[in-house]
C-alpha cells in the first residue's frame, strides 16, 4: 500500500501484528468450541490466551525456516505453552484459519467502509437539497443541452450511492462466512458443531461448502461491487473537474490555505484531489479484474490467489475508503459559484430552449418533422452568428404568430424545475 | 457475436430487428399512457400500432443521412402514419427510448440466464447427490491431500452456483428500471406520471434519478455478476480438464459419435468443451472491465458508453448463456470413470493419510510438534522410496506400540466420508 | 463484431469464406514444397488448386459431424480429389494451418493498420503545421495553465503516433511467423525444410520452438500495442471533446450535412464520433487483457485461447482499424475556431502569466519564494475578483518599480511560442 | 508493496528518499546546464551540491502545508542555500523533475530486470539442454499426443524469453527519455539546449514533443511488456504444477530443508513458488490494464496518472522482478524425475503411436480418410479397455500385412526427436 493514502482504523487492520492477532482470535475460538463441546478441558481456551504472545519477528524468523506463514505463527505463539497446546490448531489445516480469518478482516473493512459511504450520502443529500433550485445548464455529450437543477447532480450521486450502499451490504453479508473444516473441507477431523459454535462466536457463519478454502467468488463480487462505486466516485471527479474548468467555473474541489497549485504558476488552482480519485478508480477497477481471475482455483484448491491476495486485500479496502472519504470532504467543502452556473445557463444566446419551441409548435398544431428542420435551421444559424435565437424565432412570422406571447415564456430556465420536487419525494426524507 | 456461439433464445432477442421492435414497444407504452391520462385522443396506440411498420433497410438508410439512429428510427416508422405521429415520441429524448429499451432486453436476458442457471444447478445436485459416496482423493496445489467424496465437488459447484443465482436475481431486480424523463432526466416535457405508467406496462420501474440517460452502475454491476459466474464455470471446466488428463482419467467431458479430436492422432479425445469454456471467461471477465470505464460519464451524459455496449451488451449475455448451457451439456454428460477414481487414492502408498497418523499419535499423548516431525519423516522417506507409508509406520517400534491396531483402520478412505451428509444437509432438499 | 463498424478490407479478412481460403493457401504451400523436395510428384499441387473447392455450407455441416473444424474442411476440400489427396495435410496437425494461417491474416491487418496510420499521421503532421503560430492556452489539470502553441496538440499526437507505428512494425515483423512442426512441435513426421520453404512461399518465417501451436505471446504483444495506440486515439477523442464544450468551443469533429444531434433537442452538434472511440478504446483495452491471459497454455498446449481468439482477433483489428480511420477523418474535417481560441486566452484578466511574472521578479533580484509568494497573492485575488491582473500589479509599487515598462511586454502570449520551431525541427521534415 | 516480495537492488530505488536523490539529481544537472551555456555562474552546481540536503521529515511536514510534493521538497532542499537558490528549478515545472526522475528509475529499473532475464536465459538454455535426448510424452489438451523431447519444454521457454528480452530493451530505449521544457511543453522559460544538455548528463534523450508531461504511451508499453514476460513466466509455473502433480511427478520445484507443506499433512509438497507467480502474473497484467487507463490524459496533462503510478511502477517493477527471480530459482533447482517421464510415455500402451501407424499406412498406400477411421477404431478400443494398441495392430491381419515388421519400428520415442537437432541448432550457441 502506498502509505500517504492508508487511512486509519484501515491501516491498523493490514498490519502483520493485527493478521496474527486476528488468527489468533480464530484459534481461540476453536479451542472455546472444544471446551464447550468438552472436548478439551475447561479452561484450556483460558490457559492459551495467557501463554499465547504475538513475536512478529519471530514468527518472521520462523517462517524462513519453514516456509509457511501459518506453520510459523503455530510453532512460534505455541512455544511457551503447556500442555494446553495440544489443542491449538488441532483438527485444522491453515486455511482454516487464513480464510476465516481473512473474513473477519474484510468484515470489518466493510462496516468501516459502509459507515463511510452513510456519511458521504448524508452530505451528498444535504448538497441536492440545497442547491435544488438552483437552475444550471445540463450538458450531455459536453454540449448544452436544457436547464435542470443544479441540486439533481448530487442527488443523482446521492442516488447511485444509495444502490451501493445496499450492494455493499449484500457482499458484507455473503462474505461473512468462515470455514473450518479442514485439509479438504470434508470435516475430516474436526465435527462441524465445532466450526458452527466457533464461528458463531467469530459474527460469522459456515460457508456451505468448502474446499480447502473459501471458495474466492465472495472475494470477486467484494471486489467487483468496489469497481462498481469507484466508478461512481470518478463520475463525480469527472463532473467536478469539468465545473472547475477555466471556462465553466461553477465549482471548485476545496483548496487548503498554503496550499499551491504548481510550481511554475502561481495563480493555479487544481483539481487534484479529484484527479487523484479518477486514478485510483483505475486501480480499483484492477482488482477486480485479480478478483476474477482469483477464482478458478485447481481441484481441492491452490494457493495461487495467495500472493495476489496479499497485494489486493490491503490495497483494494484502504483505497477506497480513502477514496469515499477524500470525497467526502470534496463535497462538504466544495465552493459553489452560483453566479457562474447561472451566467452559463445563457451563453448559446438561448439556444438550450430549442426543444420547448419545437414542442410549442407542435402543441399549436405543427407536425414533429417540420418543427424539428425549422428549430434546427435558426439553431444553427444562431450557434455560427452568435446571433440572439429568440429574436431570430420573434423575426420569423410564422413562428411569432403561431406562438405570439408564449416565446417570452419559453426562454426561462424555471420551467425546467417544475417536476424537480418530484424526483426529491422518491427518497422520501425530510429535508 | 461470433456465429457459432450465438443460442436461441438470446441470439433473436439481439437482432436489429427486435431491437427496433422493442423500442416502438417502448414508444407504444408511452402513448398509451399519454392516453390513460387524456392527453392523447383514445385510440392513439391503436392507431400508431397499426401503421408502424418497422423496416430494417429504410431504417439504416435513413440513419445514413441522419447519422443518429433514434431519429432514423422515429422518421422510418412514422413515415405513413396521419396525425397520431404527434404523440409518437412526444416529450421523449432519444435515450429514454433507447435505455429503457435495453432494460427490457437484459432483464429478457437475465430470465433466460437464471433460468438455465437454475436448470444447470438441478443437474449438478443431481451428480452431487449420485457420487456422494464415492471416495475420491482430494488435491491441494495439484497434489495428494486426503480423500474426500467425489460428490462434493459438485457439491461445491452447486453452492457457489446458487449464490451466483442470488447475484443474478439481485441484478435482475437491480437493472429492471426505465427513464422516460426528458433531455436531462428532469421531466422537462414529460410528466412523471407518464413515466410511470409507461414503465409499469413494460414491467419496469422508474429509475430513481436519471440524468439524460440511466446510471450505468447497473449494467456494470451485472457484467461483474456475469464474471464471478464465468469463474465458477472456469472453475468447474479446469476441474474436469484436470480430471480427464490422461494420467488421472477420473472422469471425461461428452465425446460425440463421429467426433474427432485431432487430425494428426486419431487416438485423441480432448476436453475441448471445457477448454472453450476456459477461454471464454477470459471474455466475461474482459466484459466487466469495460463495463467499469463506461460509468463515469461527462456531466448529464456522454455517448462513449454506447459504442462499447454495442459489442459488449450482446456478447457478453449470449456468451455467458453459452456457457451455462454448454455447463449443463457437459455435467449431465460426463463419464465418470469410478475405478480410475478409488485407484487413484492409492497411488501414494498410504501418504494421504499422514494428518489421520499424526492426529491419532496427538490423541495418543504425543505433541503436535513431535508428531508432526515424525510423521513428516516417514512420508518424505516413503515419497522418495515408493514404499508402504502403512508398512514403514508399523516398523516404528514406537508409533506401533502407540497406534496398535489403530493403524489399519487408519488407512481407509470412509473415515473421511463420515461428516459429509452434514454438509448436503444445509441445502435442505429431498435427495 | 458489430456489423456497423466493420470496414473494408479488413472486414473481408475476416469472413469465414477468407478464412478457408487462407487454410487452403497454407496447406498449397506446404504440397508445394513437398514438390520442390521431390516427394510429391510435380504437379500435385496445381492438381490440388483445381479440384480444391471450398463449400462454406458443406464444411459447417460436417463440423456437425466431426465437431473439429480442420478435419471438417479437410474432408470438405478433398472430397473431389483424386489420389493427390494423400499429399493433402501430410504430416501436419491442424494448428499447422490455423496457426500459420492466423499469422497470414494478422500480418495482412497490419499492413492495412500501418498503412492507414501513416496516412492519418500526415493529417496530424499536417494540422500541426497549419495551427504552428496560431497562440492557444495551454491547460493543465484542465484549468488554464500558460498560452503555447494550438499545432503543438497536433504535433504532439503525430510524436506519439510515430512510436506507435513503429510499434506496429516491431509487432507485425515478430508475428509474421508461421509453424509447421507437427502435432507437438518436434517435426516428427515433416521435414523442417519442408516448413522452411513452405513458410517462405507465404512470406513468412518459422517460430524457433513452437509447442503445438505458435506461443500467444506474439498476439498479447500485437493486443498491448493495439491498446497503447488505442490510449493516444483516446487522448485525441478527449482533447476534441473538451475542445468542443459549449464553454470552450475552440474545435468541432465535423457535421455531416443533414445529421441531427438530439431527437429532442434540434441545436445540437454533439462530438459523437469522438465519444465513440473513447468508448472503442476501453474495447481495446480488453481485448489486451484477453490476450495477456490466453498465454499460459497447458503443456504443448490447450486450445482454451481459440474460442476467445475467434471473437477478438476479428474484432480487435477491425475494431482499431475502424478507429484509426475515424480519427483520420475527424482530424481532416475537424472545424477550428480560431477566434474562440485567441479569445479564451484571455478569460482569466491575464493570469495566465504569472509564472512569467515571477521569473522576471527573480531575474531582477527577487528570491523565488518571495517571487511565487507575491505573485500567488495577486493571482488569488484576481481570481476571486475578476479584476485584470496586469492592473492589479502595476499598482504594486514595488513590482512597479522592478519591472517598470517590461509588465506589458510580459502579457503577450508570443512569447511562448519562441522555441516551438525548435520542436518541430525534431523530426526533419519538410512543411 | 507487500515487504516480503520486495528484493534487492530495486527495494531501495523505490523508498522516497531514493525518488527525492534522483530528483535533486535532475534539478543538479539542469544547474549544471545553466553553467555551461553560461547562464548559472560557475560553481553553482558544486555550491547546490554541498547544501542541498535530503530531510524527508521535512518535505512530508512541508508538504502538509503547501499539498504538493515537488514543492515541498524544493522548499526543503533550498532551505540552507544562499543565493545558489535562484538556478534552482530555474525555468521548470514540477513535472519537469518528476517525469525526468520518474525515467531514470524506470532505466535502472529495466537495467536489472533485463539482466536478470538475461541470467534466467542462461539458466533455461543450459536446462535445455540437459534434457534434449531426453524423451517426454507431449500433451496437448491435457491428453497424451506423441513423445517428445523433454528438453524442449525449456527452449520454448528459453525462446519465447528471448522475445522478451528483446522486447525489453526495444522498451527501454523508448523510455530512456526526459523532458525539460516547462509548464505546458513549449520551453517558454528554458532553452531547448538546457535539455538536451541536462538530459544527455543523465543518459537520457529529450522526449520530441511534451505536454506538461512525458506522454504515458511508454509506460503503458512498459507494462505491457511486463505482462506479456508475466504469461510466459505464468506458463513455466503452470507447466510444473502439472509436471508436479501426484500423478504425474515428472519435476518438482526446490522444496528447503526444513520446510514444510501443510500445517495439516506432514507428507505434502507443494508447488508453492509455481503457484505464487501464477497469482503474480494476475497483478502485473491488470497494472498493465491500470497504464492504459492512464494515457488519455486531458489537454496538456491531468494529474490522475499520478495516484495510481505511485503504486503500479513500484509495485509492477518489483514483483516482475521477482518472478524472474524466483523462476530463476526454481529452473536451477528444479528436481527431474527422469524414471517417471519415461515410464508415463507407456501408460497409454502405446496409443500416442497412432498418428506413426496412420501415416505408415498412408505411406503403403491407404488414403488419409480410410487409415483415419481405422486407426480411430483400434485406438478408442484400447483407450476403453486397457489394452496394448500394437498387439491390437497385430492381430488385424490387413494392417498387419501392410505393415509387417514396421510395426515395432513405430512404436518406440526416439524417431520423435530425430529433428530435435534443428531446432536447436536455431540458436547459433556452443552448447
Amino acid at each position: 500500500m502506498v502509505e500517504r493514502y492508508a487511512l486509519e482504523p484501515l491501516k491498523s487492520l493490514w498490519t502483520l501484528k493485527t493478521q496474527y492477532e486476528r488468527w489468533l482470535e480464530v484459534e481461540l475460538a476453536v479451542v472455546e468450541a472444544y471446551e464447550e463441546k468438552n472436548i478439551a478441558p475447561k479452561g484450556t481456551a483460558q490457559k492459551i490466551r495467557e501463554s499465547a504472545s504475538i513475536d512478529v519477528d519471530d514468527i518472521l524468523e520462523t517462517e524462513k525456516i519453514v516456509d509457511h506463514d501459518v506453520i510459523a505463527f503455530i510453532k512460534s505463539v505455541t512455544k511457551n505453552m503447556g500442555d494446553e497446546a495440544r489443542y491449538f490448531h488441532y483438527g485444522l489445516t491453515s486455511s482454516d484459519i487464513v480464510d476465516t480469518a481473512n473474513s473477519l478482516a474484510l468484515v470489518r473493512c466493510l462496516d468501516t467502509i459502509i459507515n463511510s459511504c452513510e456519511k458521504l450520502g448524508e452530505s451528498l443529500y444535504k448538497k441536492a437539497i440545497e442547491y435544488k433550485k438552483l437552475p444550471t445548464i445540463g450538458r450531455t455529450h459536453g454540449v448544452h443541452a436544457e436547464p435542470t437543477s443544479f441540486g439533481l447532480k448530487f442527488l443523482s450521486w446521492y442516488a447511485e450511492l444509495t444502490r451501493n450502499i445496499e450492494r455493499l451490504k449484500y457482499v458484507k453479508e455473503e462474505i461473512a462466512v468462515g470455514k473450518l473444516s479442514g485439509a479438504v473441507g470434508n470435516y475430516a477431523n474436526i465435527d462441524p458443531e465445532i466450526e458452527k459454535i466457533a464461528l458463531q462466536k467469530l459474527g460469522l457463519k459456515p460457508t456451505p461448502v468448502a474446499t480447502q478454502v473459501i471458495s474466492r467468488d465472495y472475494i470477486a463480487h467484494m471486489l467487483s461491487v468496489f469497481a462498481v462505486l469507484a466508478g461512481l466516485i470518478e463520475r463525480i471527479a469527472i463532473e467536478i473537474r469539468h465545473l472547475q474548468k477555466t471556462e465553466v467555473l461553477e465549482a471548485m474541489e476545496p483548496f487548503k490555505e498554503g496550499q499551491r497549485g504548481s510550481s511554475a504558476m502561481p495563480h493555479k488552482k487544481n483539481p487534484i484531489l479529484c484527479e487523484r480519485l479518477t486514478g485510483m478508480a483505475r486501480l480499483i477497477r484492477s482488482y477486480a479484474q485479480v478478483g476474477f481471475e482469483n477464482m478458478a482455483l485447481w481441484h481441492e484448491r491452490d494457493i495461487s490467489h495467495s500472493s495476489a491476495e496479499r497485494y489486493i486485500l490491503p490495497d483494494s479496502t484502504m483505497t477506497i475508503y480513502y477514496m469515499i472519504e477524500k470525497t467526502r470532504h470534496i463535497i462538504e467543502n466544495i465552493k459553489i459559484f452560483d453566479k457562474n452556473i447561472v451566467k452559463n445557463i445563457d451563453i448559446t444566446n438561448g439556444l438550450v430552449y430549442s426543444q420547448r419551441v419545437m414542442l410549442a409548435l407542435v402543441d399549436v398544431g405543427m407536425s414533429r418533422e417540420e418543427a424539428y428542420t425549422i428549430v434546427q435551421k435558426y439553431a444553427l444559424e444562431c450557434w455560427e452568428t452568435g446571433k440572439s435565437f429568440k429574436e431570430m424565432l420573434k423575426k420569423d412570422e410564422n413562428i411569432s404568430k403561431l406562438l405570439a406571447d408564449k416565446i417570452d415564456e419559453i426562454f426561462k430556465p424555471d420551467y425546467y424545475l417544475r417536476n424537480i420536487e418530484e424526483i426529491y419525494k422518491r427518497f422520501g426524507r425530510q429535508e
